[in-house]
């Protein structure tokens, strides 16, 4: 089988640490084991600089959502062509902790930028560039932030407010609802419940595309 | 009269610095004396960040001409938003080295990006901000970079080739036709001519805006 990029998304706190653990660990099983890992924003050293940027700020400048959403896109765009592209054409698998589907979540519905802007930009930077699969991780944002807090301090993006985040979910919800390469996982469960679901899904999803 | 932004436009070595000093000397004599001055990209803490990755690059990593383009807008937002819009708001007069027509005659004709992209890019980012007056200096490209590596060691975009400077001048004369807001010098005139030519057209402007 063709290298294949897989997608963990979610809200903080839903997981995803964890999912991308299952997924390699399905995936070897499967004798998949030329893996690359990556995480957005950031993967590149000039993408890890523009994450860095948006997560911590600099000398208290106030990071304009525009800004943001197009460092974003900056740091995106790096990641694909120096790294994900590259390593699909060796044949390598990527699975992503976030990618495009964030974005759209945080900045579209998080921070309400202009969906029609929003569109055209990732119309011209990711052109028919998608993953092959995503895992989204449902979960609320309340179950989320509390699993959250307790690996230590929250950044910039964290600090939002609830609503911020119930936008993102509804949003993430959506999305996966719109896209039959998106599986929307029940991330509230417990911890050897969603493992469960998520090998179950991933050994379902090789079947389904083994001959490709 | 209210608060204005001029920029000076024009290729490496076609006399930026002596012409913001020679535009702020006027500016003084006309009891114009409170200034601020930027530079782009750059200018905050964070468009400076932008700044050194765009000039310098990172571990030899390739930097995409659309992250670099969405970098400049990223570092533009910030420097409208957290600068010039501010001291404009205060009555001030912001001198600029460079402004958006570098982006469009350097990434627009100079690496060739999608001119529909780029348009709805602006138009989105800047919305209907736009400089009171634009001194583009013209300068042909041999003579410009002979005066630029005078300075010493040049940077990553100065290191392109000649026809990229001969396509990035062609636009910016284009673009200085459409736009009565653009006023083109001659740069390749002696410095004595240049200054006295900035100094005439400051001059003319102020009497012809001094209501407003």
């Amino acid at each position: 089988m063709s290298g294949k990029f897989i997608v963990i998304e979610g809200l903080e706190g839903a997981g995803k640490t964890t999912a991308i653990n299952t997924v390699a660990n399905i995936l070897k099983q499967n004798h998949i084991t030329d893996l690359v890992y990556t995480r957005e924003p950031g993967g590149t050293p000039i993408a890890e600089a523009l994450r860095n940027l948006i997560k911590n700020g600099l000398e208290d400048e106030p990071l304009t959502p525009k800004a943001e959403l197009l460092m974003f896109y900056a740091a995106r765009i790096q990641l694909i062509e120096n790294v994900i592209k590259p390593a699909l054409a060796r044949d390598q698998w990527v699975i992503g902790d976030r990618h495009d589907l964030s974005t759209q979540a945080y900045q579209g519905a998080g921070r309400q930028l202009d969906s029609q802007f929003m569109t055209i930009l990732r119309e011209n930077v990711l052109q028919d560039f998608r993953p092959d699969l995503t895992l989204y991780l449902d979960i609320s944002p309340e179950l989320g932030l509390k699993r959250a807090r307790t690996r230590g301090e929250l950044d910039r993006i964290e600090l939002e407010s609830l609503t911020f985040f119930e936008r993102i979910r509804n949003k993430y919800r959506e999305l996966a609802q719109h896209d039959s390469s998106i599986i929307t996982i029940d991330a509230s469960q417990t911890l050897e419940q969603v493992t469960l679901t998520i090998e179950q899904t991933i050994k379902t999803w090789l079947d389904y595309n083994a001959n490709t």
